[in-house]
């Protein structure tokens, strides 16, 4: 059965304290709303629709980057959630099965909670999503009877009787799509706020006789962001999740808690992580790859048997083949390195391919950028350039060819040959003593005038 | 009404197992010492001193550091509270209004509990911070009558019942200049220590038939540090305290347990701080300032938009106007950097002006010392410096110039202009395999060899 | 008396999910069973014997690295823990004296507990280590007959009454040599797994008539390590352990969960270490040192006033005499560097010896590899090295020398003298301007035809 998704990101978030829209703020490295939407890729939906609001533009950027299949639909006014699930009609315009309705500031909804909501579909016209709340607060309540839903009260509705029920409204909702529009279209807002709830579609639903059923999921994965303290409590529990999901796949973590996380991270079995290592979006290592401590790696992927670090970034486009090796305080940005590539000291590889069992001295930086355009620099296999090379791009270095060190290299050297830009060293015996005792004596000089 | 400080600091701190004096230990990067004096400057005092007894020249040092107004008086001898504060007689001479007496080693005393003895005093003669203690244990204890406080009763000496009483002693007390060192000279050392006790003051105020009164604070305020874990205590605590005001003010900080904060660290709204930062003292960033991880930064200022980092180190006299960009193993030290200008990697700029929009290559290095003096170096705006450019300070390079990869630059380059410091290169055919070979067949007789 | 040592690894360690043995993860810095070699080094035995199984000869190599004079005895079969230690006859073939048995997955056991349990040997033909157990779970109990071990029961052979016991066994054993093996003889494989356990000599001691003693340890020394879980656990444990000791010998440590401390980390009083510093094995740090944040140090030693970091990498053979300053992005291997040396900014020392006070510039890197041999690079005292120095090893710098800014340095230079490698600086006027401006039209073009 095919299924759409509608994620509802247009709330501001003032609790946030922010000027940015609530559903950017970040999680794991990447935006909230992000989260929702990774949770739902997985389930390979027939359309995606985020309804943007506060901040629309910056938000359909984000939602871009994650997903360049997205659609957009635009909620003007903040009227109430089946107000703005209304917006994403005309992006939904067509489509058949089940749409599932997750928020933005809501990232811990998993996969396969979303698939037993749609299993759940095939015994009820309408789904809920709940959980048993450890302390129920303000929680809207879920009235149950038997195994159907009868009906989601609002606390401050709510008798003593149903107030005692700890069984809680998630706000998550699943229906098929056509009858998902009907029943929107029958909710009114004669409430104290004004607003159009989806909630009250429930209700709808059971007037019309139809049944409502209700899935459960850990608390943890309703979590909703409101405030900068409850981003933080977020993503602590991101980390723990993802340390977890480490540990069951084989990862070696050391000082686990001082590794982080982004959306997306994947490890290989027996790949080693050092302590404070930083991971941004869409890093992929392999297994049996070392990353020692103090890395910074985003957008990049590792092969298998590479060793990275201390002290290495990897920007997006970092390609590390088999046992390349990446050494300190080394940026590599946007460059294919080759099987037993080895970067091993201080340098900036940015724009380049860099054949196998080349040999990059320390020093060494692809001078990239002419001030307006960026150009790329290509090195062979088994080349040997000398530390402090300047590689002025666009460059080729040949296969088995080398460089002088301190050599800036403007022109294309063949393989197997060497290039040189140097002068000769001059030796001035004495000078280096005469020039020091002169500075010396100056300063003494200048102390005493004091 | 004007006010005074003095602040106790002349103990040695056995317990911290040290040779540096215990109000030397830093807490949020700054001494002890500085923390008292820092929420005493927020009330604006007319005289602040410190009075200092072991290291005595490094505590005066640190103090000056803090606050270059500081008065310092010397207790050649430890012999009690009230024999210190009589050491600051003499600077306080002429003073009028109150005097508060704070403790060197009590840092997390808030300006607003301050406020609020001053505020006290229009009731009383002296005034007591008290503090309600969750384990009263040795604590000395203030027994009250009514709002008044009857007298202070140390531990040793309590009954039963006063032993009861949680409300202790902080041993923070203020009063008028002159009343202060009134009683203080009619302390005694009949007691088994021998020493004079400033907390006899409140038994010599009430027995000539003044008022003393009490005002409370949190018993975390006047946390005192003894041991090196004591202090690992408060500097968690500090971190947290830091966190709690930086979410209040809209800061987004990710990873907020891994930022290292500082005593006076200020962070504008909607700035995003990221995993593993460590500030020191004296750093202000502005709103919508990014820092990625991984940065140290010290006595700087960042202005609104720069991005910094990750591994970037910005010390003392690092200037960074609007949108600066500061790349990975970048190193700021006493340089101005105007709008624009980026340095995004592995460079040294120090002792340097920036023009806006200029733009610093890759490993360029302000060579600001020649073994004696430091130089400065300026560039004008507009410019572009290629990767690996040494600027031999000093030397001043004008608006949209330019600099030749590799160059060391050493005379003046006028605006507009480019200057090149670079041979021809030259490239020997086949040359680079036939050295290899040459290596390689060297290594394998060796190996043969042995 | 002279004791003997005998340490099974040879367990798989499945529940590890890994390809690597267990006994070769990483705990603080080294792999678990250097640390039952590193407790048991401290007794100075007469042989160490590591009895390896799966992995045998990565073991092996690790055991060597922990301990070149490790005896290696190999199990091919996991028949038990008796027929690992029977394994160890041949290696401990003539000794006298005690032999303990260790285990390779339990790394906390300390010396002391060791000791203990040699003294106990006076009164007793075998010592079991037990401990009290907080929840005893599946433990083997320990049946004492006042003073003396009755026998150990196993947790599923074991009566209501007996599992009522929570004084268990951790395996640890200790007996004469030649008595341990005749027992071990004794041994039968007739239970459940058909294995022969070491357990079983107790009961055989009895039954000899031979009394057999406890010694009793804190149950957080006899933690076994069986799953990544446990792994970061242990970690968690060795760092708390090795804070505590840092405290107890006057080391300052700023932010101390964040620093990442290694097996033998060694560092004297008034030694400062900030936050983020991470230890690989084998450092010893003097007193009254700084390492600021964000260093990672390994196989190196700091003598006293030395100041590193921040962003320093000192690896294995890293020598820094007393008040040598390293500073940020600096990376030193197997280098000595004389007192007062300095190398503060962004370079790379490797294979080298510095000077007493000189001064190395920003940017310096010792070119020690030609693609196939590593050279050495000799500085003497009080030179100066410019920014960007290339020193192509093997070179000798001399005593009070200099070389300029941005020079490859290939030929040695004398005391006194001043080498410099470069071309003259050449301005063109008005070419940085014009350059810039074609750039900038050719992309306004481009721009314009896409």
């Amino acid at each position: 059965m095919t299924i759409s998704v509608v994620i509802l990101a247009a709330g501001m978030g003032s609790r946030m304290n922010s000027d940015l829209p609530k559903v950017l703020h970040k999680l794991g490295g990447a935006p909230l709303v992000a989260h929702a939407m990774h949770a739902a890729q997985a389930l390979d939906p027939e359309r995606m629709v985020v309804v943007t609001g506060h901040g629309a533009e910056a938000v359909a950027k984000a939602a871009r980057a994650q997903n360049p299949d997205v659609l957009l639909a635009h909620q003007a006014e903040q009227n109430g959630t089946a107000h703005a699930v209304a917006q994403a009609r005309e992006a939904l315009k067509g489509v058949t099965g089940d749409v599932v309705v997750l928020y933005g500031d809501t990232p811990f909804v998993r996969s396969e909670t979303i698939e037993a909501m749609l299993e759940a579909r095939k015994d009820h016209a309408v789904v809920v999503l709940g959980f048993e709340a450890e302390d129920p607060g303000r929680y809207g309540r879920l009235v149950m009877e038997g195994e159907a839903l009868s009906r989601i009260v609002e606390f401050k509705d709510a008798s003593e009787a149903e107030r005692a029920i700890t069984l809680c409204n998630s706000g998550v909702i699943c229906a098929d799509a056509g009858a998902l529009f009907e029943l929107i279209d029958a909710v009114g807002n004669d409430n104290a706020s004004g607003e159009f709830y989806l909630t009250d579609i429930v209700g709808l639903a059971r007037d019309q006789g139809q049944s409502v059923g209700v899935v459960r999921c850990d608390e943890a994965e309703t979590l909703g962001i409101n405030t900068r303290e409850e981003l933080a409590g977020a993503e602590a529990a991101f980390q723990a999740r993802m340390r977890a999901e480490a540990y069951e796949d084989g990862v070696t973590l050391i000082a686990p808690e001082t590794i982080h996380f982004a959306l997306g991270t994947t490890i290989g079995r027996d790949s080693m992580i050092g302590p404070n290592v930083v991971f941004g979006p869409g890093v992929t290592i392999e297994s049996g790859v070392t990353v020692r401590a103090f890395c910074h790696l985003e957008g990049c992927h590792i092969s298998r048997g590479a060793e990275v670090g201390p002290f290495a970034r990897l920007r997006p486009g970092a390609e590390l083949a088999e046992d390349v090796h990446i050494g300190n305080f080394v940026e590599i940005k946007n460059a294919m390195l080759d099987q037993g590539a080895k970067v091993n000291h201080l340098s900036y590889i940015g724009d380049a391919d860099i054949g196998e069992r080349t040999n990059i001295g320390a020093g060494t930086i692809t001078c990239n950028y002419d001030g307006v355009f960026k150009h790329r620099t290509t090195i062979g296999a088994r080349a040997f350039i000398g530390s402090d090379t300047m590689l002025v791009a666009p460059v080729r270095i040949g296969n088995d060819a080398m460089t002088g060190s301190g050599s800036v290299i403007t022109e294309d050297v063949p393989d197997g040959a060497l290039a040189l830009e140097r002068s000769a060293q001059t030796t001035k015996p004495g000078l280096a003593l005469r020039l020091m005792q002169r500075l010396r004596a100056l300063k003494a000089k200048q102390q005493k005038e004091t």
